[in-house]
């Protein structure tokens, strides 16, 4: 194997390979990424067995890429994208000298790293069996995701629970998150009838997002198994999560008792002065609501309390007094993203739900918390 | 106690105060700042018992403070600080509603603090026992403590390697860092008679270092116990390490075999490139140095080696090769911080000295590590 590449282009792989790096592989062999240079193309493919990426460089432009001798080689990851970045040249070689012995080289210097024969490496399959893959605009899947993911849960207690759940029926989309005790719910309409019902490790969609950001548009491609993303020379596949994720349709109370529009820029800044009062860890505010204001408290007892008042844009039905999480209400404001938000109640003891008045495609539900004082 | 002060004077004091602020304090009064309210000005004092910090601010300024009523009282600075940066306000005031409660007010935001009585804090006197306190640069200071803190040692097996031995006599300044594998080395020329040896643990250094900064002068006073800084309107003192500090003098050697010239730039962006390659989690770098070129070859013995070559300015003496800590070397050439730098040699096993040619004043020795590939 001996090929010359552009630098910018040879870390922009790496880097989007490393994506699917982990620390913690238990097949050696994963801790590295495997090149394959034909007369044609420089692929590169990494996996920690629940993500997979396969991104392609091809030779067409010979100003990024000229493949001397084909070859393959596996080469741990955290060398070679140190390597790549460290080397003080437009150009990096990369030349196999002596069996696994691969000499990277440009500028001043060059490297000597010992890689694996690409036999040892799994096989990966990339496979598309799915006959009816979609498309998306990337910003569209990036919002959708920023809109819901946060509300996954980090706990592996239920383990579905920490991943978002994406549906299709009916010419909609549905992405739902949820910890049990708050929930973000999207809906889109799309123009193709799609069915399916899986849900996607919130980590790796995470990862995603990221590796897609810069294309228009990404292939989404599902099968029993999998979700693959394709884009530009790119495919990511990650594998979803087995169980049963719950119905979220039912935890949205179908009306409400009272009705509060605020700035959500003078609440998410008021909490954001109460975030750092926590009891047992966590943060808890109490709202006093009645039509002329909104009073926020919050308190650990015995050495720290807060008080905040801001005004409220219109307020229906009685007054109410009901605590949350600061951290729930705060994420759920800022995932809404408008000037002004609407918050229904069913009372104290049951969720509320944070929108854009007018709005349903974008619902945050969040649990109340009881207090004693 | 019942005062009003703008945000930025208070901001300024309480962050200055949380330069003494350890988070595992062993009374628990230390954990707070001590506030003071005097018809005149209001004092903070703060203190982790090695390093402590008083500073004030005058009412003559009637738009920084505003004193309604004197008092003392101790509140937990994490909180005062966090309160503060949050108070969305020009102003603050802070003011005791029933014992040791307090009222912390501005903008839409009110908190509540349940202080300590101001008896609980330990009586710290920041008395100045020494008869001749000098003055310094601030920016002198600082470089002094720049260019050789960092060789200090960060391991508690030889406690007094931890600290800046400072030294004082026949109109110089010392200073001298080591943690027994390095030297760094500062001589100043002073115009009054000082006589002192002293060692000053490097983290509180470093603390004071960042405290005075903005400065043009400081007040530094030496007994026996301590060390104060004098400057504005706060002193801080630190404790002193009490073990005898090594003579370093004699580790520098006194002629040399092998002299080399090079541009402090290109050896230190070759080092930079090779840094990541570690042995049991170090970097080694073999140089090999003869009058055309420097060579620098690091490897981890199975996996990575890296070769880079750079030219040489100059280089006297027997072709060399010669082995040392990466980091070692690198930390000494940006602490000498000019263009060229001279590294002279004492064959392969002896201390190496970097140094700015023709000037003496700081001195970075650097003892070799034996390699055996």
């Amino acid at each position: 194997m001996n090929f010359k590449i552009s630098k910018k282009e040879f870390l922009d792989a790496l880097s989007l390979s490393s994506r699917a790096i982990s620390s913690t592989t238990p097949l050696p062999s994963l801790s590295g990424i495997k090149f394959t240079a034909t007369e044609n193309s420089l692929t590169l493919v990494s996996s920690d067995s629940n993500i997979s990426i396969r991104t392609s460089i091809n030779n067409n432009d010979r100003n990024a890429l000229i493949i001397n001798e084909p070859g393959e080689i596996v080469l741990e990851a955290r060398y070679i994208l140190e390597i790549a970045r460290k080397i003080d040249s437009d150009f990096i070689n990369v030349e196999t000298i002596d069996g696994t012995l691969v000499k990277i080289y440009g500028g001043n210097s060059e490297f000597k790293v010992n890689g694996m024969e690409a036999f040892e490496y799994p096989n990966i399959s990339f496979e598309i069996r799915d006959n009816e893959p979609f498309k998306l605009e990337t910003t569209l899947f990036n919002q959708i995701i920023d809109e819901t993911s946060f509300a996954c849960s980090d706990k592996e207690t239920r383990p579905v629970l920490t991943g978002v759940n994406l549906s299709a029926h009916d010419r909609k989309l549905y992405a739902n998150a949820t910890d049990s005790y708050r929930l973000a719910s999207k809906t889109i309409d799309i123009d193709t009838d799609l069915n399916f019902n899986i849900t996607v490790p919130c980590k790796y969609l995470n990862e995603i997002c990221h590796s897609i950001v810069g294309e228009k548009e990404v292939t989404i491609a599902i099968d029993n198994q999998k979700i693959s993303f394709i884009f530009g020379n790119s495919i990511i596949e990650t594998r979803l999560l087995d169980d049963e994720f719950p119905d979220t349709s039912r935890l949205v109370p179908a009306s409400f008792t009272q009705k509060l529009v605020v700035s959500a820029n003078d609440l998410i800044k008021a909490i954001d002065r109460t975030l750092f009062i926590k009891a047992d860890g966590k943060n808890t505010i109490k709202m006093n609501i009645d039509s002329e204001k909104l009073e926020l408290t919050s308190s650990n007892q015995t050495m720290i309390s807060s008080f905040e008042r801001i005004g409220v844009i219109s307020y229906e039905g009685t007054p109410l007094e009901i605590s949350c999480s600061g951290k729930y209400l705060q994420d759920a404001l800022k995932a809404i993203g408008s000037d002004e938000v609407t918050i229904n109640f069913l009372g104290e003891l049951k969720p509320m739900v944070v929108k854009k008045e007018g709005d349903d495609s974008l619902i945050q539900l969040i649990s109340p918390v009881r207090t004693y004082h």
